[in-house]
């Protein structure tokens, strides 16, 4: 085939290279179990290994191709990998992958109905079914007077909440007036940091936002120590806005006591937003809903497909029951944009759901996943790393050498190391063991802190972990235990 | 092969299908001429040919392949059609779709430098790559003290730079207490709307919005009215924080005198943001900088790549000569974020440049991009339709059927019919051609207003748009207005 870079790639080149980078795909999959985790990186290492000027002439994508392989992969942390347990799984399932690549293949833009009534009808009919199956109410449907969106992440979706309620919370002067001072959120310590980086954003400043105390054993919400707070607030004249409560907190796993939450919220007018953006896809699963129990009265909810639920980033599911204060709430209507199906209320326009304008039909993806696993793949899914996490669990509690610091939540198990010389000597070595793994590039484990002190998390979710995988890291923290104490 | 749906796909699988994937985009593409560019739908018609439930069982890819041809495609607008001339073009090439393939395939995440090195190393050099090609000033780049970084959207790049502009303005009390009242920001009756959407989002209502008045004839903001209204602020005790400056506007591609505003901001400690989300890539073609003269003396600078660069959505480019003030405004690090490397300040963490926390690699699309076509085929795509625009324009100026409405700015041509019998016959005679020529399916374009009256858009720069295209639409614009006058 003759190539000419430099121009648009014709169907047919791009038939020959899409197979290509699709095989390098499979084939970076298939060994990636081979590959260190995370392998030693040096910060601007990347950069020299670069030109220094881009290019001035195109070439073939084969070049990138050797490039990849060269420079890029081994410079990855690779979320893929069946022994990452960082953070919270990035599970981007090779079906997720083909949905996304459909939607960068249309090139379709989502920002109104009228701009591709598709991407934003699949979207709508997603989230309903979705909404069912994870037993959240009518109310949160479109049927139901509500609805529901993709975003690009549980930050964005706890952002468009505070704005929401900061809006419904004014009678309407937010919108002209602005913030008048005195607005109060409410979060606790295990709340996401995007709470507090969305109350900066939307103005009030780390000032307005409480802290509620939580529960020392489970880390959950004390709503006695939250109606205390709103009392104290409302006493001083503030204006409590909005409460998140969260069902999986990002350290432990921690589950907040929705009913109650609910309740003071319910009383004093203000907007409750559920943050289970790791935990929510559990609800799935009937036998996991418990925690959930609650959900039904908050104002918001939000739960992204983008960690445990199969689908590539970015894909955070967000759903309110006031998507008409929602829409009051952000809606700027432009000449440019004007069109009469948005203009006459027949349809939804998913940009005044979001802060940016622009939006990808990501849709495609998360219907890509539906399709290719079905919901019975994805409860089975769920539900193995649920038992992984709790057999390892199980194996921490009968080693001397660890101790959970907390119950395992869903497939989070957290645990320290344990010395017998103290807790200063088991901080010590829980923090040793956690940097040799990493730099074992066998697994990668990330931590948090309890009380002050360190915590490794093992979270169980990828795409490809199985339960070899488990036992390997479990075999794998023994080692290192014993490699710290001669070290 | 034997096909087990619900559990992962295996990498064979995945080649299999993915390739199956690609030949379908490679068809669609290669057919997608033949399509309206807009076929009639009806709200809600989508859903009706959907099943009422999720699937519970798992089926192959093919099924989504053919409810793809059956259900969606039929429901899309074809922003990919080479006479989709409205908006602006979301010119999503093929080698971008490909560079985008690569980041699901890789499925990691971006947040942090430490959670895959490659990622934000390749985008901190690209960014610096671009910048210098672009003739941005050294000072926007990492060497040069400064520093990009992909946002999604030209939305979220104006509420960061506004995020950090109120914590420059505040000394720091911006963080802690948010907002005091009277901060003030300053666009035009042109500027685009994120820029009224992020006033709003911080938390300042639009009373802290200033309309600076703009020349009727070039639609660009007046110098003399922005002092004036700065002025008189002040003066009233507000406190003016940021001016946005556009080259491009959405409407009619006005360009906003850079330089003399940019001496207005000097003076008053003002942030300068120049929004050139559409026009902004032009600068890599040097006789088409003229309007970007001053931009070395703005405090942040946007561009979007995925609107005229080649590279599907969502890659917007931001530059700021302050990333310092930028990461101090946005920061937040919880424990479970927290890393050597971050810590010791020796890398970027793009996370605290931006509004979300999660990211993907999206630097390996506009890499792919850079690589096909070189700058050399990316300078030819940009002057074919700048060439393209003016030559439309001066079919316009030789038909008196026909008027422009302002000079072709870039590759934008903003015109009207002329009747002979009024504006209020020229305006409905433009709105019926108009609607007429987007349910033909033969060419889709879209509107804006000026001084009340409706213009039509022409805005070329499809990935496969030529010279073709463009005439076949002057043709079409004739037939329409022939077909409005007699109907």
């Amino acid at each position: 085939m003759l190539i000419v870079p430099g121009t648009e790639m014709t169907p047919e080149e791009f038939r020959d290279f899409g197979h290509a980078v699709v095989d390098w795909i499979a084939d970076y999959r298939a060994g990636v179990e081979e590959l260190p985790v995370r392998g030693p990186v040096r910060p601007g290492g990347l950069r020299e290994q670069l030109p220094p000027r881009l290019p001035e002439e195109g070439e073939s994508p084969e070049s990138m191709l050797a490039d990849l392989d060269r420079v890029i992969v081994p410079a990855l942390t690779h979320w893929q990998h069946p022994s990452f347990f960082g953070y919270f799984p990035a599970n981007a399932s090779l079906a997720s992958v083909l949905g996304d690549l459909l939607s960068s293949g249309l090139g379709v833009q989502g920002m109104s109905w009228t701009t591709s009534p598709a991407a934003t009808e699949l979207e709508q009919y997603l989230l309903d079914g979705l909404a069912r199956e994870l037993g959240l109410p009518a109310e949160f449907t479109f049927p139901g007077g509500g609805g529901g969106v993709i975003q690009d992440s549980a930050s964005s979706a706890v952002l468009v909440a505070l704005l929401t309620a900061l809006h419904r919370g004014s009678a309407g002067a937010w919108r002209s007036s602005g913030l008048t001072g005195g607005e109060v959120v409410y979060g606790s310590a295990e709340t996401h940091s995007s709470l507090a980086k969305a109350v900066r954003v939307a103005g009030l400043g780390h000032d307005g936002l409480r802290s509620v105390s939580v529960d020392p054993d489970t880390l959950a919400m004390r709503p006695a120590a939250l109606a205390e707070a709103v009392a104290e607030d409302m006493a001083a004249g503030r204006r409590p806005v909005l409460v998140c409560a969260t069902v999986g907190t990002t350290g432990t796993g921690a589950v907040d006591p929705l009913s109650e939450i609910a309740a003071i919220c319910r009383e004093h007018g203000i907007w409750l937003h559920v943050d289970a953006a790791w935990a929510g896809v559990a609800a799935l699963c009937p036998e996991l809903r418990a925690p959930f129990a609650g959900v039904a009265e908050a104002d918001s909810f939000c739960t992204n497909a983008h960690k445990w639920l199969m689908t590539a980033f970015d894909c955070g599911l967000y759903w309110t029951r006031h998507p008409d204060v929602l829409v009051d709430a952000l809606s700027i209507l432009p000449e440019y944009l004007r069109d009469p199906a948005g203009v006459g209320g027949a349809v939804v326009d998913y940009r005044d759901w979001q802060i940016p304008l622009g939006r990808r039909f990501r849709a495609l993806k998360l219907w890509a996943v539906l399709r290719w696993f079905g919901l019975r793949g994805l409860r089975e899914h769920l539900r193995l790393h649920v038992a992984l996490a709790e057999e390892l669990a199980e194996l921490v509690r009968g080693d001397e050498r660890f101790a959970l610091v907390t119950e395992p939540s869903f497939a989070l198990v957290c645990l320290r190391a344990r010395t017998g010389a103290g807790a200063a000597a088991d901080d010590r070595r829980t923090e040793r063991l956690l940097a040799s793994i990493n730099e074992s590039g066998r697994a990668f484990l990330s931590h948090t802190a309890v009380a002050g002190r360190p915590v490794i998390r093992v979270a169980i979710g990828g795409v490809t972990t199985e339960r070899g995988h488990v036992l390997a890291l479990w075999r794998l923290l023994g080692e290192a235990f014993e490699a710290a104490a001669a070290g």
